[in-house]
């Protein structure tokens, strides 16, 4: 057996393991929608929204959902970013020079075009920015925990939580994706998803067991651990 | 006299006559500070926010304000957009895609590259996309017509403002320049322009009669009128 053919099977073995424990995904909330809307007057962790909301970027190639996630919480950190010749002298993080020599040592463009990132290389790619960060999978950790720590990030000045989730797991079209977490509305128990996949679907709001659930799920990619979570702060 | 220095002097005479009547412009609220927060949450015409904030972008060309600012609201009124190679099947509006053989036709990329868009030829390509658009000059107006329009259609769902003001007359660098407004904040009597500059400035809430006085400029590649304001709506 191939080493990609066991990866994909201990991915599809965790993907059925732990969706059939789940219940079927809640209904998600448009951000559009009027109840979107008041989720976001009302939410009590939303320090992160206006900075991401800020710089928001749809993603440029259908394998860039984590590099869009990372050019954006970049720019939100307002992180010394790279030279734009159409903008000179202004400089700020694209979808293009967000990958630069550190990047390509760690995975290769070539290689993210053909099947993005998994969390951990996600991981490993953001770590060469000048960044702090920390990898969660989901099933070394509980939604208990996701919760609060995710809730507390939100809530904090210059700190990011970006997801890795399973599409289908939540009720949308498509496999693994990343995208940043933007707010937390405590009464629905939802957090608010700026899915960078703007071309395919708006920003959501998602419960936060069924988006748990999303991330404790096997990435086809990678053998013996699951989507989950990456905690983003200053250096 | 050659008629672009006829046009240059006409618009400095203009320029001249209208900030001679103004008052130094108020302070800006940062969309991202407390206060920016705040505004928001209480914003009473914010029906245009969600949208467009689904679809912000930065411009991609120093003289591209107009061109992103095209794209932004096309995508907000989800217009049936055209392919984009890289996320096939799927579509939307790009900063590349929204010029066409109908927009070259009025004004060439050539030469928004170079100049940008004036607020006539701003329409004049906004035009060719199916859209329902009227232009408002400053000088043809007045600051409370405009702040009626603009909330009325902030407030309605698929109704877009986009303003042609001078960056200076609010206290910032620059000259002319493109933005969708996206909500209006009656106890402050502030805008919120989400200025497709991101590479520079944030979104800031401005208040009307500021506002209103940088579009009561004049342009120095058009004579005889001053800058102003585009009204979008459904075909």
């Amino acid at each position: 057996m191939s080493t990609s053919t066991r990866h994909l099977l201990a991915g599809l073995l965790l993907v059925s393991a732990t969706s059939a424990v789940g219940e079927p995904p809640s209904r998600l909330v448009d951000f559009r929608s009027d109840e979107g809307e008041q989720f976001l007057v009302q939410a009590e962790a939303r320090r992160a929204y206006f900075p991401l909301a800020s710089h928001f970027v749809c993603q440029e190639h259908r394998s860039f959902c984590g590099v869009a996630s990372m050019a954006m919480v970049l720019n939100a950190m307002q992180v010394s970013a790279p030279a734009v010749p159409e903008l000179a002298p202004y400089r700020t993080f694209t979808q293009t020079n967000v990958l630069d020599a550190a990047t390509e040592a760690v995975v290769s463009q070539a290689m993210i075009r053909e099947q993005g990132l998994s969390l951990d290389q996600f991981a490993a790619v953001f770590a060469t920015k000048p960044v702090t960060l920390s990898v969660h999978h989901a099933n070394t950790s509980t939604l208990d925990e996701f919760r609060a720590r995710a809730c507390d990030y939100l809530a904090r000045h210059d700190h990011f939580v970006i997801v890795n989730y399973l599409r289908r797991a939540i009720g949308q079209e498509g496999g693994g994706h990343h995208s940043p977490l933007a707010a937390y509305h405590r009464e629905s128990d939802r957090f608010l998803i700026l899915d960078v996949a703007r071309y395919k679907y708006p920003p959501v709001w998602v419960t936060a067991a069924d988006l748990f659930s999303a991330m404790n799920t096997g990435d086809p990619t990678v053998s013996g651990t699951t989507r989950g979570y990456l905690l983003v702060s200053g250096k």
